[in-house]
């Protein structure tokens, strides 16, 4: 047997998923503090292994290989070891996300229903550049008992291969954990391997471009938990009030503009008095604005803005329920009717009413840590979080119960709710 | 424009779920209401037509192209009809399942982030010989302000267009009720078309046989709720109780043997006594008993039941976890440890202690409904009854609110649960 064969890595993964599944939350723990510990400790190791990353990728930046922005996500400070250390102990502070009950029933008398929440199974993590993806990411595979398969970018291999090292080191040292709940994988081959391996893979996540977003979702029959393009839209409403508008939209535009939860399209309600003004302001703020159909489509990621009037609130939800990526999209307004319309009938992860498109994060929205941001319109949608990863099974206990009693009248169920 | 082209019946469908999903409680129970009263009105013509259906059926049958379970699927009386029609109201009498507030937080003062349940969009459902499928699957889909698009299977195409018929009459009648939210096609192609959809169809639904549910799961990137396979399994520990074991096991395997929740592999501990005359007695009651490894991956939907001794609750469960195809699988045993054991250690939709696998349907759940049973991972997994139809959108509303604030520490979160 080929052990670095993907195959075989991924039904390890499997056998493997059936013992992480029953660990108690202290085992999970403790594991992740010393995930924490090991990472604190080994910095100097990690930073080492980053600078022979920066070195190469400056090279394919010099030579117009690789973007600058690639290149600082690539880079590993103390500031985003500190995070990630961090990171690491909030997702162990979060409640157990494992064997919860979420619904108990009695069928019968002495017949009971429960639905509790359980692992997904194997998770197959694609990542471009970001190295502090991998601690992230096994963290929270880990918090909810998945077993995860990773595979980051070239550019960050050497980094990548650090981090993972700390992290097995720092597994081993509990004698409870099953060995191989976090794998890396590094050729392209291997991708495409993971991505017909819907045997024993449940769910892959990518975490970058859309263009990778795009490719994996197009090629396997594995669900994909993401989202590829990030059409997010701002609609200033007649009575929108000036300055909401104005700091909401330079906000949701200019405070990190390659997000996927920044505003590209702008749609101003014809009859909203200041528009001139507030054009002047945002352009004021160095937005550069467009007004041509092209670019309904498209995700500029820069400080660039499309723009266009529309003649109503149900305009400005049609273009949105047309064009949007059904990411996050906001309306300003001060009336309450145009909000709750807007509100209820646009068909995005996130519909928002007078704040910035930005919050749509999972650290925002309070949920801990994310492993991503879902377009999906099953499963999971928006940012997500531990729960995102969890999936139920449903338990049926009873004293020797059979349908043929119920189906010929001898017994009647009560369905009673305990819980 | 071609009306019939099935591009464009999903566009259509696209749009008028963009109207669905708004729809108030009281105008689908209004159409549901008028659904179950127009069957009931129209059974003659319903009746009539699946006589044509039947005659054609049974000359199928004669020359061996048709089994004579499928025919029995396809034949409509008194008391499906009566079934099919309490089924609807009893669909309308079920809680409302869309704009549930899941979450409410407070992210910071007057910035609340809601979590609402939301239709998932478009259905499209692909279902073999039963006719009354259509009518509890729209019922299912209108309740949950979904748009369904519906291919039956040609054997009964007569049924079907009546139905439909019925049903586009009665909906017709609520004047607030977008047009199309329910739509049938016919022909292969449209099926091939419906599967290469993905722009416009969020979540196939197939109700059919195995061959049916993997050639669907095969050729689609769209994700699909069901399952292909039903080989579930029980284990007789060595503390069960004869007298359980031996309902349990008739029941699950006699009281309805095509169903996908009968047992087609039991597994007996080598140390349980009464191991031959429980065989015995099997025998007796009409079971063609099999010991042969091919047997493992075998669903007889017959009256043949696998068995297979193994030497601890160990064995059991990693039999099970490997050859069992998720569905539902259970223990027989007196042992409170064992039962535990098992229950979290087998990876299935149903885990059952002390009961028949037969149990596994939304209606003995008391879900009311189902639109299936799915052995997926992700989004729904078990019987799935409204609530699997459904996904949720984050609303966020504030009063200007900006990123940067939180970002540069001029405000804090507070991320304090209202819900």
């Amino acid at each position: 047997m080929d052990e670095n064969n993907f195959l075989n890595i991924a039904k390890k993964a499997k056998e493997v998923s059936k013992k992480t599944a029953v660990l108690s939350s202290d085992i999970k723990n403790k594991a992740l503090s010393e995930m924490a510990k090991a990472l604190d400790s080994k910095r100097d190791f990690i930073f080492e292994a980053n600078k022979k990353d920066l070195q190469e990728a400056s090279l394919m930046v010099e030579k117009g290989e690789l973007s600058q922005s690639l290149y600082n996500r690539l880079k590993l400070d103390e500031n985003k070891m500190r995070d990630m250390i961090q990171g690491i102990i909030d997702i162990s502070n979060l409640p157990e996300p494992i064997g919860k009950t979420l619904l108990k029933r009695e069928l019968d008398e002495g017949l009971i229903l429960k639905k509790i929440s359980c692992p997904i199974g194997v998770l197959g993590i694609i990542f471009e550049a970001r190295p502090d993806v991998i601690s992230q990411i096994s963290a929270l595979a880990l918090k909810s008992s998945n077993v995860v398969i990773l595979k980051g970018g070239r550019e960050a291999v050497n980094t990548n291969k650090a981090i993972m090292e700390v992290i097995h080191t720092a597994l081993s040292k509990v004698d409870e954990l099953p060995e191989g709940i976090i794998t890396q994988v590094f050729t392209r081959d291997d991708v495409a391997e993971m991505l017909k391996c819907d045997k024993y893979i449940d769910l892959i996540i990518p975490r970058g471009g859309n263009s990778l977003v795009k490719f994996i979702k197009e090629n396997t029959k594995i669900p994909v938990l993401g989202h590829a393009d990030g059409i997010c839209h701002l609609f200033v409403d007649k009575s929108a009030d000036f300055n909401k508008a104005l700091n909401i939209i330079i906000d949701s535009k200019t405070q990190y503009p390659s997000a996927c939860n920044s505003v590209e399209t702008l749609l101003i309600h014809k009859d909203f008095p200041n528009a001139e003004d507030l054009l002047e302001k945002l352009k004021s703020a160095g937005i550069k604005l467009i007004s041509e159909p092209e670019s309904w489509h498209k995700e500029y990621s820069d400080k660039i803005l499309a723009y266009k009037f529309v003649d109503s609130v149900e305009a400005a939800i049609d273009h949105i329920n047309t064009y949007s990526s059904g990411h996050t999209d906001g309306i300003i307004t001060e009336d309450k009717a145009s909000a709750d319309r807007f509100l209820s009938a646009v068909d995005s992860a996130g519909v928002y009413h007078n704040a910035s498109t930005r919050f749509a994060d999972g650290f925002r929205y309070g949920f801990g840590a994310e492993v991503g941001i879902s377009t999906n319109k099953t499963h999971a949608r928006g940012p997500v979080g531990l729960e995102g990863l969890t999936i139920y099974k449903y338990t049926l206990e009873g004293c020797g119960q059979i349908v043929k009693d119920y189906v010929d009248g001898t017994k009647k169920f009560t369905h009673k709710d305990i819980l």
